[in-house]
């Protein structure tokens, strides 16, 4: 399997443009998104998705959940920051979320 | 329904004796445990169980998953800190855990 890149500051730009939900976390060299829910069986609800397709992608959310509220972080501890893994996961969650 | 009470230190003290597996936060009067699983296939099988059962008892946990590790705290907001409905999430956890 080939090196999973980090992305370089252009690549990045270019992909946050395509994922305004997503906040770009510096410190971390991740993006986040929190999402709150009508409660927390939906919130639980969608945490499954995204974990059934994080597996079969083999890459997975750093995530946390409080009732109705569930808050992402996305980053490629392989690349040491964020990658096009990291893009593909938050596309995907947007699209369970329907945005 | 009765208004849900936190308990007293002496109370407190009794239900942890019972609960080795966790630590008192004293800043939050919550319990947290961490567990490391195998890997994240088997943390999220963990955290759907206890959803499952959180839901039932329409108590929840506050928690955050990375990949094989979820870390889990237990405090009851309406009561304004560790309650019995504390206690017994825990110990159902710690019944799924096996120990």
């Amino acid at each position: 399997m080939a090196a999973i890149e980090q992305l370089s500051e252009a690549e990045r730009a270019d992909a946050l443009d395509g994922l305004p939900e997503w906040d770009y976390d510096d410190a971390r060299d991740a993006i986040t998104r929190t999402i709150v829910f009508t409660d927390f069986a939906e919130a639980f609800g969608f945490m499954t998705q995204v974990a059934l397709l994080a597996e079969r992608a083999d890459h997975h959310p750093e995530w946390s959940n409080v009732w109705n509220r569930v808050e992402i972080l996305l980053t490629t501890h392989d690349a040491g920051g964020l990658s096009e893994r990291d893009i593909e996961l938050a596309t995907a969650i947007d699209a369970i979320l329907g945005g």
